[in-house]
């Protein structure tokens, strides 16, 4: 596909979600749940948080796709994250995965090493991030990572070995946030631009991005699902960062951009073709 | 009573909480707890939010009135949830149940059927939530509900069979949530209008409203409560939807019209009494 | 040391932190976890939020000091709380405990006692839990304590005893807020002034400035640190109150002003030597 063709299917996958509003239910941390569901609100999704096991598989069965983020991980996440991943898996539901935290902690290690067996559709997440899931899943990362509390410290160029080979593996889609995005099916490598500073001052502007992945793929396959949500996100984030007076008004004036923004600005965010 | 009766009893409502500041205590989820908590001190009444059984009890005993909201809930609720509200019941002390989530998940189900039996004195949920709750409790819905995820599918005017029924049982009063709010006690039903569509795209502007009728219910009889809480979001909304730029300033110009409106335009916000 | 003296700290506390980042994890509470996370972003700090026992301990060696918040504790604090406390005591890190709740609930009081023997570098709070916390700790308070829900209903200056005699045994600071905020070692004792009456009026005022003294504490002495946070929220706070139409838009002008300011605007908010 060309850069015209991309154009049209970020356009089209923007205005389906204003026009179906799928439903797209999450597990993810106390930190940013909120943020989140803003985000998947003012896109035009429907948000539905949940914890427990059995609400986890309803939602699976319900939702039009899922969020899963590993942060803040309480002790029933145990039972809840691996059967919810398990009912989405045998339903070919798609769902986007989180792997913050990753190597902190011995039962997120080990749910994530589940999950390679019942794969997420899309994994979004820092450099450091998806080199590391990339290492506990044994797939060839080219580096090592460098994960720091819940800030990467590699950069995007470094993590494209690990992101493609996610990808293939999982036959979906990989996200690598950073100064410039970077999304992969393992074929074709996007770099996405814009955005601001900013988001790094405010918490949850990778976590949110990953729920609006996951509203995305409800409408859309992986790579346009992954695609769409970083160039919606780099273009309301540019917006928002001329507005800004702070990390406080960007979050606030962002969540206005990502309600206002046409689907033609998103799709006209510059983006590149890496690789094809 | 005739509306000039009731706009005496909102703004005097509204005047006691700012007044008396009364603390109100909460078990709540975690999407929009802080939402929850900004908004009722906004009003003027202190927050105070807890999970552990013990400290539900607690807050039974100190709070002037609680909160109780069945939204992402956690093992722990499985004890909290019965112990608070049997506290609560037992001591004749007004609280607000907000039954989110309803029929997903068996603990959830279990807890709501439970309170059957110690009921809440306001039940705030929007038309598909109520009418979902009458079922449960075994009372005449007049219609089917359809829940999905977090948002209602029925029309608030669908759900008055429901919300007399449950008023009746609870001895109390219901509030149903939508483009037109309806609160009940059984027998009077009053409409309150206003508000603004952009409440449907900030996460928590149902809970946060039955946070608030819970302050409310910390002062004036249920009634009452319900119809002060609704009038203040129909008229703060109105009132931010004038200067937002989207939902993310919609939500602070809301709070910051919850802390500055007066009693006086609270109660001149437009309601029509339906049934008297 | 002097008021010079002190102002020369303050500044270098407040640029180390913005050139060097530090990582400073929380166990804090559901409700304002959100509003910690931005303000010590919004400082210049990284924020990392854990509740098991084992990412605890992981956080305790891993983040320069850490933050430690009693409000909305869960059943996993009974093991997360103390042996995060003790790896951060073995390795003699700093932290700051925020005792928000003290007195309500048997699991709460029993692990506010357990500190005592592995004691945090810096304790903030408000008269009320300070008093509390000394008397739950043995110590000399001068008065009863006063606690309502999360709410002071002592003075800042009834806490004066408490405070001096819990810094004396911890061997660090207690930072005891409230309309003029104090600070002490033990000897010296400062009061700190400006701020504003909203704060009173957004959820987290208090649980955010906990976690901003933990980021101050990873560069500086606990009483310099207790210090500069005090004075970055008392001067961020004077500047958002001028702009702020309500609490809405005065948290999110204060996270800005916390974004903003500078390093000789934070040393030269009024503060007074009361003992030296």
């Amino acid at each position: 596909m060309n850069e015209e063709e991309f154009k049209q299917k970020i356009k089209d996958a923007v205005t389906k979600v204003r026009q179906t509003c799928p439903l797209v239910p999450s597990i993810t941390n106390t930190v940013t749940i909120n943020f989140v569901a803003n985000a998947q609100l003012a896109v035009g999704g429907s948000a539905a948080m949940v914890y427990m096991p059995d609400e986890g598989e309803s939602m699976a069965d319900f939702g039009n796709a899922m969020y899963i983020n590993m942060g803040t991980i309480l002790p029933v996440y145990e039972e809840s994250l691996p059967r919810t991943a398990r009912a989405l898996w045998s339903q070919g539901k798609p769902w986007v995965l989180d792997p913050v935290g990753i190597g902190a902690g011995e039962l997120r290690t080990n749910i994530l090493s589940e999950f390679r067996l019942m794969p997420p559709t899309v994994v979004r997440g820092n450099a450091s991030e998806i080199i590391a899931l990339a290492k506990l899943w044994h797939l060839d990362a080219g580096v090592e990572s460098h994960v720091r509390g819940v800030d990467a410290t590699d950069s995007v160029q470094d993590a494209l070995t690990a992101a493609k080979n996610i990808a293939e593996l999982i036959e979906g889609a990989v996200a690598v946030s950073g100064a410039k995005d970077l999304v992969t099916d393992g074929q074709t490598v996007i770099q996405s631009e814009g955005g601001s500073e900013l988001f790094t001052k405010v918490t949850g502007s990778g976590c949110s991005l990953g729920g609006v992945t996951a509203v995305y793929a409800a409408v859309a396959d992986p790579l346009t699902a992954a695609l769409t949500a970083v160039q919606i996100y780099n273009a309301a984030g540019s917006l928002a960062a001329k507005t800004a007076k702070g990390p406080g008004s960007f979050e606030r004036d962002f969540i206005d951009a990502l309600y206002n923004i046409s689907a033609e600005d998103v799709a006209n965010n510059p983006f590149t073709m890496v690789e094809n």
